[in-house]
């Protein structure tokens, strides 16, 4: 089953990144739903920096890294860059440095290139493909692909069955193919749930990714402030919160857009569950120690709300300790906090 | 003293409303600190509808029904309008129901119908003003301007006991005169403290009204996306929750700008004092039946946030429970939520 077909527009693959007369195109989410607009790179620094001016969030970084692997594949056989390891490790680089506190590219790059070693190290490898770089690369990323576009069918297909029919759900930012795919299978099952959602300041992925998406696939969704979740839980309107996971820990704390933290304590406080969808717990991280949050700069708040004299501080992710999360999706199966370790640790 | 020289730009008296060449100005906090205008009203139907349309908020729309008063004696001096207790009462109405759920205004509306009305059945009263309503009128409002300004710098001498040198207050939306006498009266004793200030979507009050205002005092603040306060709590950055409150009913039940539950439930959970300023605990209203919430269009948010094709809500206040609360600043003193009612009932 093509994933693509039942994803809305933004989540479509080609519109996340591709390939196209020697640049790398990136979907720019910040202007979307206003304009279907892409970001052309011509050198892995311009992604990089792409990446950091939030061209692409949330899981969209994993796919640009992806395809950004197979563009300096194109590269090297065209000679514009230099035939070797460090070519492609360099690229990693720049991209696991662009956006540190979501782990899954950084992970998912060095696997990559471990694999990509056996290429210039092994002889029987680059002779099984002809000596064709781009092939052999292609051939990797689709198969990285292929078992992420299973991992979120199987989130999906999990996600559903936590879903009720007459829910209605408080998510924050975007939380895309997980929940997405949850929504579609609950729908093709005959439940109807609505959502709540949060603009989320300052890039209003909520208002402009996730809204947007949901009238695509047909489901009920209504923007709100970002601190109205809350209000809609005293006034018991919200029966699940549901989110992605930009990093999950060994001891279960959950990493997130910031608003994950204040919607998880008001769930926990009206006694409502908090599960978030993670595809990939980072093993090499046990618990609060170990994550990076990336500081943003404050003017990127100010650039819509106010003058830009004044001072501001932008915390762009939450830490959510394990005790305000109920359950958390995974491909392998749905777990509580503390079951992670034991299913995800090396 | 006078507090107009204390305040900064946007709480001097003239800066919110004034009377000048036959209109009524009102200070359009939608364009501040960008630049300071004003809305200018012909009609009494017209500084309504600048008060729905946000035009002032908070204790703005108070300061304008005093001046209102004003300008309708006024018009009924320059025979512009009958000369009658009715065209006060239908002015008092209008400005009323503009904004229900912060019921000062319309409290302090019924007490000077209360006065007026000796106006029109009293001859000693008219003689003893020589038949000047102007006159009249005009000794009313300073009358209820000075209480109110005494109860203001009341309020700043009580908040700024509550405030310790070091602390790092967080705030909600724009928490005026006495928040802002508070930490005048805190900076002057030697206290240094800072604020974050949630930019309070859609209207952006705190970036727009809170932060520029702190400049002007000299006090530092930062400010922060609508949910980053919880975060900061989590980071031990937060000592305080301080706010307005638009209204407090005989429980202790608070109600402020929406945001403000979110807030108050994480100082909860991190063990931080939510202390509210209330200039008038609302007497007619035991508890949270009795709260009439302003329900407003949906399409506020989006106008800035998103297409306006996708449905949206926007509560615009919170209702906070008492248990969240610490203590509330008074002119009449610092209670707990418990002694309100013994302190404001009937």
């Amino acid at each position: 089953m093509d994933i693509n077909q039942m994803l809305p527009t933004i989540l479509q693959k080609n519109n996340i990144a591709r390939i196209e007369n020697r640049k790398l195109l990136i979907g720019d989410r910040r202007r979307y739903p206003f304009a279907l607009e892409f970001v052309r790179c011509s050198t892995v620094g311009q992604i990089g920096d792409a990446l950091k001016a939030m061209v692409t969030q949330g899981g969209g970084p994993l796919q640009v890294a992806l395809t950004t692997m197979q563009f300096v594949a194109r590269q090297i056989a065209l000679n514009e860059q230099e035939d070797s390891l460090r070519t492609f490790s360099d690229a990693s680089q720049i991209l696991s440095n662009s956006r540190p506190t979501n782990t899954t590219m950084a992970r998912t790059l060095a696997t990559l290139l471990g694999q990509i070693v056996l290429w210039y190290t092994c002889e029987s490898v680059k002779e099984s493909y002809n000596s064709d770089l781009v092939e052999f690369v292609d051939q990797l990323i689709e198969t990285v692909e292929k078992r992420f576009d299973e991992d979120y069918l199987k989130m999906g297909k999990l996600g559903s069955t936590l879903i009720d029919d007459g829910d209605s759900i408080l998510t924050t930012c975007f939380a895309e193919h997980s929940l997405f795919l949850s929504l579609i299978e609950a729908k093709k099952e005959g439940k109807e749930v609505q959502l709540f959602v949060p603009e989320t300041r300052p890039y209003y992925q909520g208002s402009r990714l996730t809204a947007p998406s949901l009238v695509e696939i047909g489901v009920k969704g209504s923007v709100i402030t970002d601190t109205t979740g809350v209000s809609l839980m005293r006034e018991k309107k919200i029966t699940k919160y549901m989110t992605a996971a930009d990093l999950v820990t060994m001891d279960g704390t959950v990493v997130n857009k910031v608003g994950t933290l204040a919607n998880a304590i008001g769930a926990s406080y009206y006694k409502i569950p908090y599960t978030p969808f993670a595809m990939s717990p980072d093993a090499t991280k046990e618990g609060v120690e170990d994550i990076v949050i990336e500081i943003r700069d404050g003017k990127e708040i100010l650039k819509n709300s106010s003058v830009d004299t004044l001072d501001a501080l932008y915390l762009s992710f939450d830490i959510v300790e394990s005790s305000l999360v109920d359950k958390i999706v995974t491909p392998k199966g749905i777990f509580k906090p503390d079951e992670i370790k034991e299913n995800f640790g090396r």
